[in-house]
């Protein structure tokens, strides 16, 4: 086997190019049968196996600096550059993370995760580079899919000025993470058609010299087209054609299901840990499709990941044109949010908490200046959400609450979610964020009346005294335990307040709880800087009262366990209790 | 004079192509009169008299709606669409907002500043209409220079993909607020200089029809074209080439210079209050051009806007590479800064409070999580700060404080300053954000020996009892004479703390001031919700001690007073001094 020979792209360069093609099938298998036991994303790095044996062929890395868009597609470089082990034996596997990592690797140069970050990061090392004289080439790899990304096309125009060595490989496998979408993709179509030879030409239009690989998957063709810009004194555009999935039967057929997979049979294909149930998904699209048949305005928004709300492609084609998808593009689908909700429709945009800090501005200027009563639905925000550094769901407490005019609410029930859900979209004065509960759906069939037109309008759950527990979203249940903890231990029989409201005060609750509560304590999902907790900290900081703010620590986590980190930062019932048991024995 | 009876665009309708062009010069003529008079947007708006004029021709606004990218060229629509007393009668020039406006108008749709905007909210407003079964016209009208910017890409790509109508006016001036920067404008040279006929078409490799406009300030040529593509049913581009500042021979010249220009005389162009004093500005080009001369590695990055710090034209000319505007492209900035700076250079970020919010995900993704070295300078973050609603420099705190591993810095002096950047410059350990301060320059003269690296590590400046005072950047001379004041009306002396760091507690300090201190209070230049004074509020929440936090109210301001704005929000010595009173009359 060749591949448990490779230590460093040094070993690539020695194989002749029948050797590279047997090596393209060990990686191959060894990239099924991790994924099939480990899951992870599939088809990007099936499609990449060739290329990335290539580049490592033609360049020399680490002097040469390829960065990769995303990184998802960076297993096959991984295995190239002294991490093979981590994709041949399986107590390995989790010796790397899913992503480019520079403390694992010389090879790897930035941390990454989101897309379209790759050009204009390369551009900086080119850049840097051209300061310190240095003449080694930048390879910044990118997809199709990460193409629409604002990012990615100002990277492009900036790199189309530069008059120095730059590579951009783009890897065009004619898919996102689903279909792509935008009007660049019928040039791409265009290009691929004519064999590249098309005048009109988007990489040519932003400035760059282009060079067209009809098969991205043929090893000589790509290794011949590397030569050709190796050192190359000015920005070109590498244009190759691969097939995302190649090799594994299923992936090839299903692109959209298998970018990323969780462990499966790789006879069969079936997952392993076949998931069945409702979730809040499932919820979400099953509101939005019968809203949606009921009025013609109600319009679901996708920026390149539908699912994360339940929309498979059979749901997209029940929804019809009542269903966008504008691509990786998430500062759009902001702004046009904002622009429908202005022409009378009602938009609603689902989106993963990490992805939503890509369109900050657009919350801020597009939508909540001028209060255009778009909906957000906030998934995956929660210490329970996804753990890859690069992909947390901790900050968004603070990035999105502070802006004026922005409703943000954490239900904390399917039932709740629902009713939130109903007055958002009908409402006509606000833009509004719902906070998905992270951990287990909790459904307890209780009927939600509360009217949520009445902003920042706190709900006592249970009156009490000495202490008031001011639990949101997710972490409601572990309040309710940790007042029942408090009473079980001292007697006191804590206040119990499912706030909802993230963006605003009760201060008549808060101003009422004065007379019979000594400590006030904040319980939330994400980080305490910037967050919930503070402001009711802020509100009784000249008063009596004493508060303490439960959240998490502001840092970085990677690939973390979420008990550990709740533990570590005092957030179990137990600790909680004891916290407030120290204040409570200097008040009461 | 038509102008006078021009009342809404029916008006604009019934006039002759020779009455037009009277018009126009009616138009210009009172444009350079106010704006001689109030100052403002000079070359966007007498670049657009004649496209403004033929738009309203063609298209029956409010029906078909026009959306103004950034809008500070919307003066003429205002003149056309009900407003043009505004522009005639001095004691009527503050009616109108210097942006588009719906509170003003129904011709209005968005409330927007910031640029690269327009096609997705139109865009919005189309799939609304759509949805609706309406047959009205959507126009976006978006110049080249906002062009570069991430939305506006992602805008014009979605477009790109419609099948129903959407009009892109590009006005193409062939200028940013500076020159423009990025490959794609070499694709707007290429298609001047071949009337439109070249086939490599950036706006036809997204996907859109083509129309071009050679003489954007010809009435007629307009008309023809904007009637042609009336109604269309599919995207497209109308590309019209206009002169920037046309009318104004001053600006037509130096078309950076009056991209916005203060009050002048309109006949020698010279200011009426002209400036040429030291100001943060000019301090910040000053040592960065110093730095650069002494190494090769220093580098300094605009978005568009490189006076911001200083950098005039020949300014730039003496950076030479060392300086480098990448276009209206915030995101790319930021991320090729961490790049720049992973290579081994020195990069360092000038750029406004209000258009750093554009680029959130990329301080947290591509710079922060990989701890690269980069340097960023947040001007006009403050009360002092711009005060347009699209423009206020009051967020930043929650939004920039709150991302882990970012280092964000308020010095309250220039010799502060300068020692911050300093470090800042040298150090290989941080993403360091210094926060400008507002108002007038202070400089004391004073020698700063602190290590910047002991992170988080605040000052007492003044030793005291009862009260502490932590006075953050701008408002540090605010805290000391509050502090003076609360000692003349009380006798307690007040300890005061410079604290520097707006993203960590001095642990440490605020422990130790727990001894002798009830109260303590916060002052910080910038919206309450999520920034600094929090912290100490959570800080303190469990102990004895009270806290006081002085800020702004969470709320979008607009065209405001700074001096009423913080008489509103007791930020006054005096307010201040009573409010501290009340806390310790409960107290001591």
């Amino acid at each position: 086997m060749y591949l448990e020979k490779i230590n460093s792209p040094s070993d690539v360069k020695k194989l002749s190019i029948e050797q590279l093609k047997v090596l393209a099938e060990e990686m191959r298998a060894a990239l099924i049968q991790k994924l099939s036991v480990h899951g992870g994303h599939c088809g990007p790095n099936l499609g990449m196996v060739e290329a990335t044996i290539a580049l490592h062929y033609v360049f020399d890395s680490p002097k040469d600096k390829i960065v990769f868009d995303v990184s998802h597609q960076s297993y096959c470089h991984k295995m190239l550059t002294g991490r093979k082990d981590a994709f041949l034996y399986s107590e390995h596997y989790d010796d790397v993370t899913g992503y480019s990592c520079p403390e694992e690797s010389e090879h790897d140069f930035f941390t990454v995760g989101h897309t379209s970050t790759s050009l204009s990061l390369a551009c900086g090392l080119a850049k840097a580079r051209d300061l310190k004289g240095g003449k080694e080439n930048i390879i910044a790899v990118i997809g199709d899919g990460s193409l629409s990304g604002g990012e990615a096309l100002e990277g492009l125009d900036f790199a189309g000025e530069m008059t120095t060595n730059f590579i951009a490989v783009i890897n065009d496998n004619d898919m996102s993470i689903a279909e792509n979408h935008g009007g660049m993709y019928k040039n791409l179509r265009l290009l691929r058609d004519t064999d590249g030879k098309a005048e009109c030409n988007l990489f040519k239009a932003m400035g760059l010299d282009y060079v067209f690989v009809k098969d991205g998957n043929d090893i000589e063709a790509l290794i011949k087209a590397f030569e050709q810009v190796k050192d190359s004194a000015a920005p070109v555009a590498v244009h190759i054609v691969t097939e995302k999935g190649k090799g594994l039967s299923f992936a090839e057929k299903n692109k959209e299901k298998w970018h990323w997979a969780a462990p499966f049979d790789p006879e069969t294909g079936e997952p392993k840990y076949p998931w069945g149930g409702e979730d809040y998904s499932s919820v979400t699209a099953d509101y939005l499709l019968k809203k949606m048949k009921a009025d013609k305005k109600v319009c679901a928004i996708t920026s390149a990941t539908p699912t994360v709300f339940g929309f498979t492609s059979d749901k997209r084609a029940e929804a019809g044109a009542q269903f966008i998808d504008v691509g990786i593009a998430e500062e759009h689908a902001v702004a046009m949010a904002s622009g429908m909700a202005k022409g009378g429709a009602k938009p609603f945009y689902g989106v993963y908490s990490t992805f939503l800090q890509r369109t900050y501005d657009q919350l801020s200027q597009d939508l909540c200046i001028n209060s255009n009563p778009a909906v957000i639905s906030v998934f995956a925000a929660s210490v329970y959400g996804m753990t890859d550094v690069t992909h947390l769901g901790i900050y968004d407490i603070p990035m999105l609450s502070n802006i004026p005019n922005m409703v943000y609410i954490a239900p904390t029930t399917k039932e709740e979610y629902l009713a939130v859900l109903d007055w958002a979209m009908e409402q006509t004065e606000h833009p509004v964020a719902i906070r998905i509960p992270g951990g287990e759906m909790v459904s307890d069939g209780k009927t939600v009346t509360k009217d949520f037109g009445i902003l920042n309008k706190y709900e006592m759950t249970r009156s009490g005294s000495k202490v008031a527990v001011i639990a949101l979203g997710t972490f409601y249940d572990m309040g309710v335990k940790a007042a029942e903890l408090i009473e079980k231990n001292t007697g006191v029989k804590p206040t119990i307040i499912n706030p909802y409201y993230i963006t605003g005060i009760d201060a008549e609750m808060l101003e009422s709880l004065k007379n019979e509560h000594d400590v006030v304590i904040t319980l939330e999902d994400g980080i305490l800087d910037g967050g919930f907790g503070e402001k009711i900290a802020r509100f009784y900081g000249g008063t009596k009262v004493k508060t303490l703010n439960f959240g998490l620590k502001k840092e970085f986590l990677d690939r973390y366990d979420p008990s550990a980190v709740l533990r570590e930062n005092h957030l179990t019932p137990e600790q909680i209790t004891e916290d407030v048991c120290k204040v409570i024995l200097n008040t009461v």
